[in-house]
């Protein structure tokens, strides 16, 4: 797993150390983290307060988004994929998209370029996860 | 204009006066505007809050969006949109779907009903602020 991907893996474990959804995310540009973040609806109790979300946020405004990959634990769904979308982020390196479908779709139909990688550590954290707390999960996802 | 759209137009207005994008948004429920929230980008310093996303945020995790309307003062972005899409939120009343075009397509796709009503007061606002602040607004919608 390359740095990058450990600390979107990292802000998801903290995520759920701290009784949130373990999914976590960091974004990149020019070989340097310049923005993290991790799911915090429990923590906040935010329902927007995705983990792409939060990782765009935590960037700032630093205008262009030109030159930027974002690395996440998860697959995103239409909130963050949509955030993808409109800010212009090229390039997405995904730890799992095996236990969410998400929109790989939407994304590609907007030149968004995916990497997906299918890492053991991010799925099992996920499906552990799941199984575990339901419910909350439905809650994040809308359904 | 009815209350809904009128309580929008009242958010987007104080962020006017705030110094922030004018475009504010209300989410109704039976008849009751459960959540409210404006543009604050420029106030909070965050990309991120777009008048949509602020909005759902306030209206906290209220579980399912089964029944709700989001009433707008401007067509959603991608984010927005985005949002829109993966609470299931049902349907959207936009006041200016004509300053931005935004993506009604991918709304009207994921089956979110959308009634565009084209209000001279909600066109004007934008018109008005996007003549006088291009670049904060090509900021705020990533271009």
């Amino acid at each position: 797993m390359d740095e990058f991907m450990q600390a979107a893996l990292e802000e998801a474990r903290s995520g759920l150390a701290e009784g949130g959804i373990p999914i976590g995310a960091v974004l990149v540009r020019e070989g340097k983290i310049i923005g993290r973040g991790r799911n915090r609806r429990v923590q906040n109790n935010d329902p927007l307060a995705h983990a792409e979300i939060e990782c765009i946020r935590s960037a700032g405004r630093i205008g262009s988004y030109e030159g930027t990959t974002i690395y996440t634990t998860l697959m995103p769904c239409y909130l963050c994929g949509g955030a993808l979308v409109q800010f212009g982020i090229e390039k997405i390196v995904v730890g799992d998209s095996t236990t969410f479908k998400g929109c790989p779709d939407f994304m590609k139909d907007h030149w968004i370029n995916i990497d997906e990688r299918d890492l053991p550590e991010c799925i099992q954290l996920m499906e552990g996860f799941i199984a575990g707390n339901p419910q909350l999960w439905k809650e994040d996802i809308g359904v």
